[in-house]
């Protein structure tokens, strides 16, 4: 006996194969009486799916894949941490890449994992990423993602972030309220959205506080590095040499500043306050040890997972998923270059 | 046409169909003339190897599995980045599952990877780990394996390492020649071979100097953690105030007793030298910067990628492969906290 197909009910009840595929599946968007027509005609004439379209649609290879910037730092190392934890809890593994910020090896990644049929894909952008038509790729392929840390406002995917603005809004108001005046920032490049919400975090700190902006007063750190920090300080030290303070991008070029400032005898915070981001274990242990942003890696690792893995929960049962957007909170952590 | 198969062959030769596979793979196991004879007859009846057995022979995921016990830990991170470039340029790709020194993870962790089918393994053990039953599991599938760093003399299998011996050895030795007399090892859990190579390299040096080993005179730190570096330096300082120096299962460790040292005043290296473990970045940005031993853990991340790749190679092409051993070479840094 032949097999009762899709097509031949959708032509007995001249409908299309789709609306049958729905009606069967119980989708909202089929009306009752169609539901009713397709399933009383599916079962007198025996209707079974075919075993091998089901098995390439539920196929699962219970593998996601995290495409990451870097892994020898501290927040990185804490969200995979977080998201190797959580995602074996679920029965996943978890493809680690590292884009080393390059944006030609994400598109690679990216590519690399929808080949491999990974269940869902976890990204944070590298900080050469301008482009995301290779992010788009994954979403057209219907691959569940999830964003983390540095997105992009182009991508319609559910995302965990924090508020980089309001971090760099709050450190620059805590140095403003110590009395600092004349506050350097040392910025990163302005490809990621991190890097520019922070800066304009810095700003309207400055703002609200009728602290006249000096464009001046911004350094960019292209490396994001110690190495960085320091020189840039002798730089704004040479450009202004009253400055008060200097909020960063992060701890490593913060760790730069405090060296600079530790090998020329200025002390922190009397002469220079420093505030960092990310609070990297070494921060804690500097000497003074250095005031940050606390930036939660492994909590945004977990979360960033179970999203993820909500959405393939989703796409399994056929239901629609709604796109969610997790921010979660940061906090100023005073420590001993700040007043 | 009915397709010859090799049990034919084997039948009309009256030899084993693992002997006619073998000589048709050109195996140095069998003589020249039973590999003529059964080249002739293949030849003769028009054999083919069977499609479905080559395609499960040679069925690769072009995936590997790292097992490592930590993340969020300077060294670790180093191995992951080595590992997953390195994988990436040959083609493969890496799955990440962290132990967090888990023997029990662990053991699932194997068994999950074997499953995955993935095309090798690389382990390095929890410190919890003692049977290695799960391990030899990884080899009796035939899967390629390489253990790294920790690993264990019970398991015969490729490894990259360095000589813990040999570094702490040297560590210790700096100490001595510097004046030191009173040395302290705080050391890890009996567990990790690194930690006991550790241990009898402190002794090693001391016996080659002539300084009485005082086991009164070693702590262990269960956690590897900062805190135990403060509490135990407090011990020992109580136990024996007249100590002059620490050395330390790593710098984490180190970064406890540079702590307490601090808050109490006690100077660093006049009144106590220490020596960590690993070169974690916090160890030069420390102040006094900390003198620690140098691991190459980038290198040796590229290196046991190598190694396995090898393997699965041999593997491949049905050779037997060698077993290898590499030893990194270390190096102790004296910076701000040895005389």
């Amino acid at each position: 006996m032949q097999e009762v197909t899709l097509k031949q009910i959708a032509e007995i009840l001249q409908i299309s194969v789709t609306t049958v595929s729905k009606a069967l599946k119980d989708y909202k968007d089929v009306s009752p009486k169609t539901k009713a027509a397709v399933r009383n005609l599916a079962a007198k004439l025996n209707y079974k799916p075919n075993p091998t379209a089901l098995s390439l649609r539920n196929r699962e290879t219970k593998i996601i894949g995290l495409i990451i910037p870097e892994v020898v730092h501290h927040f990185f190392a804490s969200i995979i941490h977080g998201v190797v934890l959580e995602a074996e809890n679920h029965g996943y593994l978890v493809i680690t890449l590292i884009s080393n910020d390059s944006y030609e090896l994400e598109k690679q990644q990216v590519a690399l994992l929808l080949d491999k049929r990974v269940d869902g894909i976890l990204v944070s952008l590298a900080g050469s990423t301008v482009h995301t038509h290779h992010i788009s790729q994954i979403i057209k392929k219907e691959v569940p993602l999830v964003m983390f840390d540095k997105i992009s406002d182009e991508i319609r995917c559910s995302q965990v972030i924090i508020d980089d603005w309001q971090a760099a809004f709050e450190a620059t108001e805590k140095l403003i309220l110590s009395g600092c005046r004349k506050i350097i920032h040392l910025k990163g490049p302005d490809g990621p959205k991190t890097s520019l919400d922070r800066f304009e975090g810095y700003k309207d700190a400055l703002k609200k506080h009728r602290i006249p902006f000096h464009p001046s007063y911004v350094y960019t750190s292209k490396n994001v590095s110690i190495e960085d920090g320091y020189k840039l300080t002798e730089q704004a030290l040479k450009d202004h040499p009253d400055i008060d303070a200097v909020f960063c991008i992060t701890d490593l070029v913060a760790a730069g500043v405090h060296k600079y400032c530790k090998n020329h005898q200025i002390k922190m915070p009397e002469q220079i306050s420093i505030i960092g981001f990310s609070n990297w274990l070494i921060s804690e242990l500097m000497s003074p040890s250095l005031s940050t942003v606390d930036q939660p890696g492994y909590e945004m690792g977990i979360r960033a997972v179970n999203l993820l893995i909500q959405e393939i929960g989703s796409k399994k049962s056929d239901e629609k998923s709604t796109l969610q957007k997790i921010v979660l909170p940061t906090k100023v952590l005073m420590r001993e270059t700040t007043r």
